[in-house]
């Protein structure tokens, strides 16, 4: 039952992939839970709704 | 004020309605709140963006 | 795979039961997933860490 | 690494720039830590998927 | 309905106190919605039970 | 800033570096953000406190 939560960027399918095969693996075995009761949720966070030290991050982007 | 986030797939908004109906009248019965101080948040959650077992769900889902 | 968080005040063993069996079956019903592939957190949160209307749950309760 | 959600409505960009801003100071200032490691996510969240008293909050706002 | 969840170190009730007030004057005015309306949970999280920047937290404070 | 949060049994403190190093790593190399950015919260959950297929996992263990 371990569930797993992501907030990030988008990432394209492939990854996707990855990320959710490497969690639950990982998840797994250092949980000694099987990998069939893992959930993992990719949560989306766009530059234009995260915060990073005190600023929007699409603001810090633009700056560099 | 107890809260309650049901991640999963999009609902139709009849459904939508009687979730957070239920979800509340239970919530409000077993913990003593009022209802009106309950809050559900339905968090839809993609097939694209969420993994079990390892795997994509979307991929899963192909595979049947 | 919908996975279900309740946040709220601590609960005795058979009300949690009831909560689960009860949030468990709406959301099967209602998303079309199994009851199998469901999981229910519940979260507790006391009245020293909650906030409501601005002001410590806490001391709210204390002023009743 | 202390870590801020936000689940309300959408708020335009300088809202959201003031929100950062002001949770980041005051969660900075309350915890010791450095504002350059506090995360702030804003979560979106419709009336079409949110419940409020049992409600769907698109049912209630239309009443009134 | 606003809800707002801070992660963060043990703080104490004072601190907590004006965590709460500040951060529910904040949404409430920027988003529109009634103090009332807001809830916000504190959900400690202990240096045993973070990671930042791939290591314990506890093991890069103890560094320093 | 990519954040993760994991929901599962409580781990020994070996075992807590070893996911949080291996989920920073993947997440860093899959998303492009710096390791230091990344923050990994793991949220203890008993069986006292979950329900899996409708269960109290409590329950469930004890059967078996």
């Amino acid at each position: 039952m371990p569930t797993i939560f992501f907030y990030g960027p988008k990432l394209d399918k492939e990854k996707r992939r990855e990320m959710i095969k490497s969690f639950t693996e990982t998840a797994s075995r250092l949980s000694g839970k099987s990998k069939a009761s893992i959930v993992v949720y990719l949560r989306e966070s766009s530059p234009e709704s995260v915060g990073v030290g005190g600023e929007l991050l699409e603001d810090r982007e633009k700056q560099k």
